[in-house]
């Protein structure tokens, strides 16, 4: 009997531990809140991951750890990677929590990115945002997500509105001013790899934000052949440098027939949650066999999937349920004002029926502006 | 939030719950067992059926209840229903309980059965054997389940050894005597009825039994088109006479182009297993969605899928993984000898390719018995 230990307890803990039964695991989730919503389907232990007591409790009862949060300070996951093996690796982990050291490593292994440059001074700002020249983005190099620990400067004049919101971030986790870019069109490759080197992706996927949050997805992308054999090899070569073990997802911009890498997440991801019933074998699962060292799964699509997040609260279910794709998704958590707490996905077996499927949907829930892109994609 | 119980925490209950989670519900299993293996991934309520407190308890913390185990005595599920709603109804699972009401049932609806007659006593079993010619079957009324209960009759000469065997059981559980169908097939109907009479099956499923267990199941099943409709109009029928909500299966035999029915059972049934992967909607999901009146999912195949039950102990993992449409499902439970530990589900596009993936993993496993009469069905 295998234990897999998940640091973190939201949703994707919650669905590691559904998706891994099947493979006659167990499961045993640390959180520091109680009510974490994986705690609903796998034991729980209630404790921060700071406390070496409380991780030493997690590593006596584990046989292999891994994340539902990349935040993990480094040194925890360090101390459990000296006791039990611990998937994808602290360094892994180190390089995908900074902004600055993960753009560095883009740029050297040859995957392009904008223009970006640490700062530590408003003055270095002000110098980067006049060499980069347009709009820049102001981030934390560390503990951002969802767009928080961001200021956009359109022009020089934003520089100190910027430095005022995240100036003395400089001295705890770093800023980085990144040039804005213009892009078309953001998608991501969702990838696994095992332990032993092999090496999958899931087909492109178009992602849809609002508000600096994921809000749809859309598998497979239609995008040109050739840009994305491009994009998994940078995800390829990404994961081979980290000597990456599991699930992780390379965001990309995509602008004038270029891409752009983004950022990386060391984890399974939002925009590959369509993967469960879109996919033949779902991200979570494959992550999990990835972990353990067990043969990937098939990573082909069933037909076309579109995946939309819900935001605060759960809509009504029946209009999704009543699709003959639809899926539901409800986290079990309670609604909050920006919160993730669920998903539904639509799959269908061409693009067109995917189309009426979502056009259904998002009138009888009122969110025609969530699916109106995505349904303007697929018409296209 | 809703919190659905399911009496008995074997693998319908574990599954019914990994399926039920992302529609939000929480679960609670109650099962004799301290270790029943749904316990692993949902709130365990140890006790026994009969233990009025312990149903009490049970009632108390839920909305609504089902079963993963027909055989919970009938004044159980009666005292539960007269203070929860539980689907299906006590009616219908006391009907499912007794071979003899059920094969009266099916006749009076019309649906063809073979000859069959309760036996009180030697001399009407030696009676009824006369009667009916040709090889009978002596089984309990009540409590049998896979091919447990049951004594052949070849010849008058066996009914001595027959009654021998089960004559004692006369007087509790009951004794019916069946002709014997030299069927050329076996075949299920898994289907599944609303709380507002919706109605829908999966396509005919094809089983193949050994030891009088399950041992592998093809959807669809390669029928006459007109000779699966018949048998979707015969679960209808069943399923509307008995006002029943849930998912059930209809066991068929087929010989000369007709259907003569086995048994139903009122749950969800290991023949439907191979609708997690191959399916739109589970049979799993879909039980939790009629029992709580929600919109039924999509029924239609994904391709074609086997699934392949593993009897006593797990086989290897790795061939079933390594096969693009392969899905392990271990159940978590100790080996022993005769119980369903878990299954595998191979899905394919076609028939061709799921055959060949069928002659790979039964030779990788050393398992070519199990998959040859499916390969051959496939093939044919």
């Amino acid at each position: 009997m295998t234990t897999v230990g998940i640091l973190g307890g939201g949703q994707l803990a919650r669905m590691l531990a559904l998706s891994g039964a099947p493979l006659g695991l167990r499961f045993l989730v640390m959180d520091a809140a109680t009510d974490a919503c994986a705690g609903q389907f796998a034991p729980l232990l209630a404790g921060d991951y700071r406390d070496e007591a409380a991780l030493a409790e997690f590593a006596s009862r584990v046989d292999v750890a891994t994340f539902d949060f990349e935040n993990v300070p480094a040194e925890s996951a360090e101390w459990l990677a000296e006791r039990i093996p611990v998937f994808p690796s602290p360094r892994a982990l180190a390089v995908a929590q900074d902004r600055l050291v993960e753009k560095n490593l883009f740029r050297r292994l040859g995957i392009p990115v904008g223009d970006f440059a640490a700062v530590a001074a408003r003055s270095e700002l002000e110098a980067e945002v006049a060499r980069i020249g347009g709009a820049c983005i102001l981030k934390t190099r560390r503990l951002g997500y969802d767009g928080k620990g961001q200021f956009r400067i359109r022009t020089p004049a934003d520089v100190q509105g910027a430095w005022d919101a995240l100036g003395a971030q400089a001295k705890t986790v770093g800023l980085i001013v990144e040039a804005f870019i213009p892009f078309e069109r953001e998608l991501s490759v969702v990838a696994v790899r095992g332990r032993d080197g092999e090496f999958r992706t899931w087909p492109l996927t178009e992602n849809w934000h609002v508000d600096g949050v994921l809000s749809a997805s859309l598998a497979p992308a239609a995008i040109d052949a050739a840009l994305a054999e491009a994009a998994y090899a940078h995800a390829r070569t990404l994961a081979e440098a980290l000597d990456y073990v599991g699930v992780f997802a390379l965001e990309l911009f995509h602008r004038d027939g270029q891409w752009l890498a983004n950022e990386m997440a060391p984890r399974v991801h939002n925009s590959g949650h369509w993967t469960i019933e879109g996919a033949e074998t779902s991200q979570f699962q494959n992550h999990l066999r990835a972990v353990l060292g067990l043969p990937l799964g098939d990573t082909r699509v069933l037909g076309h999937a579109c995946m939309l997040n819900w935001i605060g609260e759960m809509p009504a279910a029946a209009p999704i349920l009543r699709e003959p794709g639809g899926h539901w998704h409800d986290y079990g958590k309670e609604p909050r004002a920006g919160r993730k707490v669920g998903h539904a996905t639509l799959r269908a077996d061409n693009a067109v029926a995917l189309a009426e499927a979502l056009r259904r949907a998002g009138s009888a829930l009122g969110r025609e502006a969530q699916v109106a892109p995505v349904i303007e994609r697929l018409s296209g």
